[in-house]
C-alpha cells in the first residue's frame, strides 16, 4: 500500500492529556501515518513537547516527539488526519472547525457521538455505517469529515455482543461495569478518594453506554441509522485499578444458545465487513478465556496489543439467558488505539485520498 | 437484663484467624458476654493470645486477651456460647460435638448454613427461623444448638431485599458484587494477585449468595422452611478493597413501587419482628444515602458501627424494575458481629437460660 | 478546671480542607473546647458545613456541625481560639489580622513557623519556648498571640529524637521518611501518580524537616531561641500509603549508648516539662515496639488515639551509632491533634484568660 | 557469533515461581539461548508448563513455552547452561548437583553467594571475579561451574557506587532502600499486610546489601577476592509497589566530588571491563535523571528494557557528601535478566566452550 511509502501526516489535539500522550505513544511508530503536528491549549503551546507535558505512562516518551513544538488547536496544522483527545467542550467548539478546514477529524470524544450524521465506529462492528458520512457532507457542507469512536466501556461491550445479535438477536442486556482510573483522564481521580474503595457512579456513563451501544449494534436504511431496540440497563463503578475496564453481563436472546455455541461464535468472530490488512486490526477481535477467574484487567488488558476484548466465564443465567465477563483495555482499544483503527479503515475505504 | 450483671461466659474457636480476631476484638468489651476462653487449632494452642496470633487489624489488640491461654478446639471449655470462626472443614467436624456437649453454637461457617435443622438467621429478617430448633433438637438430639448467619455478600443484598419482599413481593434479582479482599481469610489474597486488579470470581460465592438469599426470605411452614422463589442470579468479584463489599442490585417486583416508596421504605425498615435492645442491633438496619455517588465501601462500611447497610442510587432499571447499591461491612455485620448479634437474639429469647 | 464546665469557644479557619476536616472531627468532642464557628473560602462560605465540605474521612461527619454555616474567613469569628489549617499564602495573609485582633491562633501553617518570635511547639519536647511570645508581643504588638505546630515529619523526628538528646547528646541525624498521601492535602495526589509508585521528592519538605528540628530541640536564652546544631541530612519519599508517615534515622551521638538504653530511655520519657491533665497529651508520647517488623503505618499510626510516636528496630548503626523506624500520624499528632494539644497548653498555662 | 546460529541449549530449575517465570519470559526469544528444558519440584514436574505453572506476570506466557514438559530438577536435563531460580534451601542441595555433573550453572540464589569461590558478578562492575572460578576448580573439582548474581536490591546500590569508588574512593554508605513486593517470590506478600502499609524489615535482606556490596566492590589479589572495606548501613522496607526497588543513598568520599562531576561520572559510565556485544547488557548501565522528582519506580524501572539503573537527585549531603536516588528493575537487572546478562558473559569469556 502506498502509503506506507508516503506517510499520511497526522496531528494531536489535545496531546498532553491522558488519551493524547496514548495518541503520541502510538503514532510515533505508526506503519501508515507519520506524526506531524502535536497540538495543546494555550498554557502548553510553544513549548517542546517534552517540556509542556507532564508524561506518565509506564513506557518512556519517544524521543522523537520530545523536541516536537507543541501548536495551538487551530487550523493551520500541518496534517491530512487529526486525531482529537480534547476535551468534551473544547471538542464541540473546535472539531467542526477543522472538519470544515478540510481535515479528516477521528474524535475520541463524545461531543458529537450521537449526532444523526456523524458515525461512531468500529471497524469490526459497524464498518457499514461510514455511509453517515454522506449525509454528514450534505448537512454540514464540510470539506473535511467527523468520525468518532465509542465510549470506552461500550467498547468493551459491544465487540462481543455484536456476534451475538447477529446469530441469537438480542432482547435485553445488563451490564455492571468496573472502570479503571485512566478512564477519567489525568489527573482524575485522588489517590484520596479510590484507594481502598469503588465509587458506585461515573457521571454520564450509565447513559453513553445505554444509548451508544443501540446505536452502533443498529443498522443502515439508506442514509439513516436506525438505532438497535433491545432493552439495557448499565451499572457503572470506578475501581482501584489503573487500566482495563471489567464488565459483568447478563443477556437475554430472542433464540435460545448454548454457552459452548457463544463461546464458538466469539472466538471466530471477525465482523461481518472484515477485511484484512488494517495495521491496528488484531486478527480477532475478542479472545474467549476458559480458566474460571478470567479475564482479569492485569493480566488481560493487554491481548492483542491492547485491542483484543477478552470474554470469559460464560454461563447460563438463572433470570436471564446468559452471562459472561468483558475486559477491554480502556485507552487504548477504548481511545486512542480505536480512534485510529478508525483512520486506517479511512484511509482504506479511500476517504483519504 | 440480669446478663448485664453476670456476663455470659463465651469462647471464639478459631480465635487467630481473620474473622475470629474480629470475634476477640468485638467481645472484648462486650456488654453481655465475657470472653472466657480462646481456642485454635494444635499450631496456636497453649500459647499467650499475644504470641498466637499475628494480629492484623487496624486497632490493637486489646489488653485483655493478650495474656490469655489459647486452648485446644475441645469441648472441655468454659463458656456457654461459642463463637466458631473455623474453616469449613474443620466446623464441618468440631461443631456437632460441641453442640452435642452442650453449648450453644453460633457459626458464621457456611458447613451446616443450609442443613434443613440449621436456621441461618438474621435477626431482622428472619428471627421466626429460630423455630427450626425445635426440629434439630428432635433430629439431631443435642443437648445444645446450633444457629449460623449467612455468607457476607448474601448479608448485604438479603437485608435491604426484606422489606421490598414483603411490601411488594420480589420476582428477579440480579446481584453482581465487588467484594473486599478481607472476605478471603488471612493471609488470603497475594497482593500480586490483587492489585491494580479485578477477579471475577470467588469459589462457590455465587452459589452460595443464590441459595442463602432464598432461605433466609423464605417461610416457616410449622417446624420447616421454604425458600422463596425468586430467581436470583449472581456474579461475584474480588476488588482490591481491604473491607467492605459493594453489591450492584436489579430486581423485579409483582407489584410495581416508585423510588421514593423504596427508598422510605428501606430507611424506616426494622424487621417485622423487631424488638429493641439487642446491644449490637443498630436502631434501623439500613441507611439510604441520597447523594450521587455513595454507597461507597471505604465511607460506608463503618456506619453503625458496621452495623448498617447502606444503599443508596435507587433508580428505574430499563430492564427489569429498580437498581440500587448496597454497601455492608463484611467482616463485621458479615461475619463477627453478625453473629454476636445471632448470639444476642438466642440469650433474648431464652434459649442461653 | 473550669474550662469543662464553661467550654471555651473555638474555631477552625480552613474548616473544609483536608486538615481542617481533622480539626471538625476533633473538637465537634472536645472536654475543653466548644466548636463554635467554621470558616473557609468565599467559595464554601455561607453554606451548611455538610454541603460546603465534601468529606473524606472514614468516620462519618458529626451531626453537630452539619448544619453549622460557613462563615469567611474575617476576624469576626466567635472564638478565643482559632485553629488554622489554611494553605501557606493565605496563612501568611490571614493568621497576623487574627492575632491582632486579639485571637489566640493555633496554627498549622509553616507560614510563620520559623519566624523568631513565633513559638513551634510540641508540649513534651519544647513546653519553655512558649516564653518567645513575649518578644513577639513586644515586636508584633498583638493583642492576640500565634503559636504553630510543627511539619507532621519534623513531628515523628523530634519527639524521639528530644530525650536522646538530652540523656547522649545528638551529633548527627540522617532520617528517610515514607510519607503518606494525606499530608498533601485534598485532592493531593492523582492516583496515577501515586499508585503502585514511590515519588522521592516532596518540595521544601526537606528543609523544613532540617530547620524545624533544630529550633525544636534548640534553647531558650533569655527570650531568644538558640538552634542546636547537630548536623541533619533528611530525604523525602511519597509513598502509598493513605496516613502514617514511617522514618528511618540513623544517629550519631555525643556519649555511647546501648540499644536496651535507648529503648528504655524512649518508653519512659514523659518530656522535661511534663505535667499531666491536658485532654489530648498521651500518658507516654512514645510506644518502643519490640517487633522485629514494627512499627508500620497502617497497624501503628493510631496508637494512643494517633498521639503516639511508634519507635522500633532499636539497632547499631554500622556508620552512625543507632539506627531507629518511627511511625507517626501525619494528620493527627502530626496536624490537627497537635495543634490542639498546643492550644492546651496554652490555657494550661493562662494565656487564655 | 557463532552462538546465534547454534542457539546454546538452556534449562530453568525453579521454572513456576516468581523469578522463574521472568526466566522463561526472556529465554523464550533470546539471540543465543535456547530454551530446551523446564524443571521444577514434584508437585509441577511431568506436567505442560502451562498447567503447572500460574502465571502471573503482565505479558502472557509465550506460545513457545506452554506445552513444553515441565521435569523434575535433577541433572538429566538437556542444557549447557542453568539458570537456577531455586529458592535457596532447594539450591544448596541441588546446585552443586548441577555443577559437578558438568552443567554452567547461574544462580540468583543467595545459597552459595559468598562462598570464597563462588563468584557474585555484575558483568559492568566486576567481571574480573570470575577469576574465583579457577579457584572453585581446584576445590570443588567440578565439571561445571557455579556463577551468582548478587540481590536485587545490592544490583541497585553497587552500579551506581562503582564508578564513584573507582574516582573518589568510598568511605561510607548509608542505604535506606523501599522494595517493591515482587521481590518476596510469589505469593508472596498477602494484599492484607502490605496493602496501605511499609513493613519496615524484609528478613536478612540488610545484611545480604552490606556483605554482598563490599564483595562486588572488592579486588581480586589472585585467585582470591578482597572485600572492599568502606563502611555500609543498610535499611530496608517493603511498600506497596508491584516492581522496582527504589532506594536513598548517602556517601562519604575519600576524595570531595561536585554533584555535577558525580553525574557526568555516572552517566558515562560503562564499567572498568566493558565490551560490547553482549545482547542484555544495555548500551549505559546507569541513566542520570535532572527531574526533580525522578527517578520513580514505576516510570523508571523498565529503562533499558529494565537492565538500566535510573539515578536522581545527586545532591549534597548536610551529614555525610553526597546523597541520590536510585531505582533498580528488581526482578530483571535485580534477578533474571541479570542471571541471563552473567550467562552471556561466561559464553562471551570461553566459559560455554
Amino acid at each position: 500500500m502506498d502509503q506506507k511509502m508516503n506517510k499520511i501526516p497526522v496531528a494531536v489535539l489535545g496531546a498532553t492529556g491522558a488519551v493524547g500522550q496514548r495518541f503520541v505513544q502510538l503514532l510515533a511508530s505508526h506503519p501508515w501515518f507519520q506524526l506531524s503536528a502535536l497540538a495543546a491549549s494555550e498554557r502548553s503551546s510553544r513549548k517542546h513537547y517534552a517540556d509542556a507535558c507532564s508524561w506518565h505512562l509506564n513506557d518512556p516518551m519517544p524521543d522523537s516527539v520530545r523536541e516536537m513544538m507543541v501548536e495551538p488547536v487551530e487550523p493551520t496544522l500541518d496534517a491530512r488526519i487529526v486525531f482529537s483527545a480534547l476535551p468534551v467542550e473544547a471538542a464541540r467548539q473546535i472539531e467542526p472547525v477543522f472538519a470544515e478546514a478540510g481535515y479528516i477529524v477521528c474524535s475520541n470524544s463524545s461531543a458529537f457521538r450521537l449526532d444523526p450524521d456523524v458515525p461512531v465506529i468500529i471497524p469490526e462492528v459497524n464498518a457499514d455505517h461510514l455511509a453517515l458520512l454522506k449525509r454528514q457532507k450534505e448537512i454540514r457542507g464540510w470539506e473535511g469529515l467527523l468520525v468518532t469512536s465509542p465510549n470506552c466501556t461500550t467498547t468493551g461491550i459491544v465487540i462481543p455482543l455484536k456476534p451475538i445479535d447477529m446469530a441469537f438477536g438480542l432482547k435485553k442486556v445488563i451490564a455492571v461495569s468496573m472502570q479503571a482510573v485512566s478512564g477519567a483522564g489525568y489527573p482524575g481521580l485522588s489517590y484520596l478518594d479510590i484507594q481502598d474503595n469503588v465509587i458506585p457512579f461515573i457521571n454520564g456513563e450509565e447513559e453513553k453506554m445505554e444509548r451508544e451501544s443501540r446505536a452502533l449494534l443498529g443498522r443502515m436504511e439508506g442514509k439513516q441509522r436506525v438505532d438497535a431496540d433491545f432493552l439495557f440497563s448499565a451499572q457503572s463503578n470506578r475501581v482501584p485499578v489503573s487500566e482495563g475496564h471489567t464488565i459483568c453481563l447478563s443477556l437475554e436472546l430472542q433464540e435460545k444458545a448454548s454457552v459452548a455455541e457463544v463461546a464458538e461464535l466469539l472466538s471466530e468472530f471477525r465482523g461481518p465487513l472484515y477485511k484484512p490488512g488494517l495495521p491496528s486490526m488484531p486478527r480477532f477481535p475478542i479472545v474467549v478465556r476458559n480458566e474460571p477467574d478470567r479475564p482479569q484487567p492485569r493480566k488481560d488488558r493487554n491481548a492483542g496489543g491492547g485491542m483484543q476484548i477478552s470474554v470469559g466465564r460464560i454461563r447460563p443465567c438463572p433470570v436471564l439467558d446468559l452471562r459472561m465477563v468483558s475486559v477491554v483495555h480502556n485507552t487504548l482499544r477504548g481511545a486512542a488505539s480505536g480512534a485510529i483503527l478508525n483512520a486506517e479503515l479511512l484511509v482504506a475505504e479511500g476517504y483519504a485520498s
